[in-house]
């Protein structure tokens, strides 16, 4: 049972991305995330409270594979946790192909929605911090020269989100992947001691 | 007659980028958008073929202030002209703010649309070739260090467009507009040749 319950919630999930993708997240009604994932409404209401916490429960497992990447690649020096990193943008790029106008959805939500805007502004929040924190570590280990870790924390996030809202733009416009690892490369060595 | 025509013509932008920020750019209709502006129908679509020709023209405007802005600092050096734009950013910053939620529909319905496509990868394509030819310009003249101008120019259109998306997601998380120029100068000096 404890199953077969796992794969309709996984079912409800995947038919959601594509429809939100498609028509959006004010257009994609509950009927038709069922109709999409072949099962009844008793079952959606027995897995999500309403469309919000689907959507929700979508940003969170999108969440996951950055909190994964970055759980990997602590104990390393500030340089080498960023190319630990690296690692994980196939993978991020390939999920993000399928479901980034879901991650547009999302800030689009979030600016209409505070329950929305509270559940990614937490995460968001939390990455900023984590990135603050990294690049004093690297100030502070002598790996780093003496930069602002803020404002290089927020250049960071800069470049990760809008590396990802171009790869939605112009998917065949660059080899986006290769892109994100030259430019965490790039990024590295300006902040780097020489 | 003119003057009254292009108050109208206003009046319809005005209402559009407040309907279709608020609701979103399918939720929102002509109708709607008329009533807004407090005009008729007719006076509609004597300005605007269709609802995604509005689109299309809010779009247009908005490129305008970064061309300007781009146009102004031609004729300098490669630094120079990145110093330059700063001076636009406060405008860019303001007139966001009241439609960042714009900015971010343009993406999704680009990704959704054909024609919204063609019309958004236009202009971002000159931005990237402009960034491209301004940092190669910098590196033969002897400004910036060796780097791949295509990378760079990338790197600047990404954390451009990313402290955009922050600051729609977070606006008092930041003085964004002075975070905007603190990243400028951070680029730039990685740049320069020391």
């Amino acid at each position: 049972m404890q199953q077969r319950s796992e794969e309709t919630r996984a079912k409800i999930l995947e038919s959601a991305i594509r429809l939100f993708s498609m028509h959006g997240y004010n257009a994609a009604s509950v009927d038709d995330i069922c109709k999409g994932a072949k099962i009844s409404k008793g079952a959606f209401y027995h897995h999500f409270e309403n469309k919000q916490a689907l959507f929700l429960a979508l940003l969170d497992g999108w969440l996951k594979t950055i909190d994964n990447a970055i759980d990997a690649s602590k104990d390393k020096t500030a340089p080498d946790t960023f190319t630990q990193m690296t690692e994980a943008f196939p993978y991020i790029f390939e999920t993000a192909g399928e479901g980034l106008p879901m991650f547009l959805e999302f800030w689009l939500q979030a600016s209409r929605d505070e329950k929305i805007w509270q559940a990614s502004i937490t995460p968001y929040r939390r990455y900023h911090k984590y990135f603050t924190t990294l690049i004093k570590k690297g100030v502070d280990e002598g790996s780093f020269v003496d930069v602002d870790p803020e404002l290089a924390s927020r250049m960071i996030m800069s470049t990760a989100m809008g590396l990802l809202l171009q790869s939605l733009l112009d998917p065949k416009g660059a080899k986006w992947e290769k892109v994100a690892r030259d430019s965490t490369t790039l990024l590295v060595n300006s902040l780097l001691k020489k």
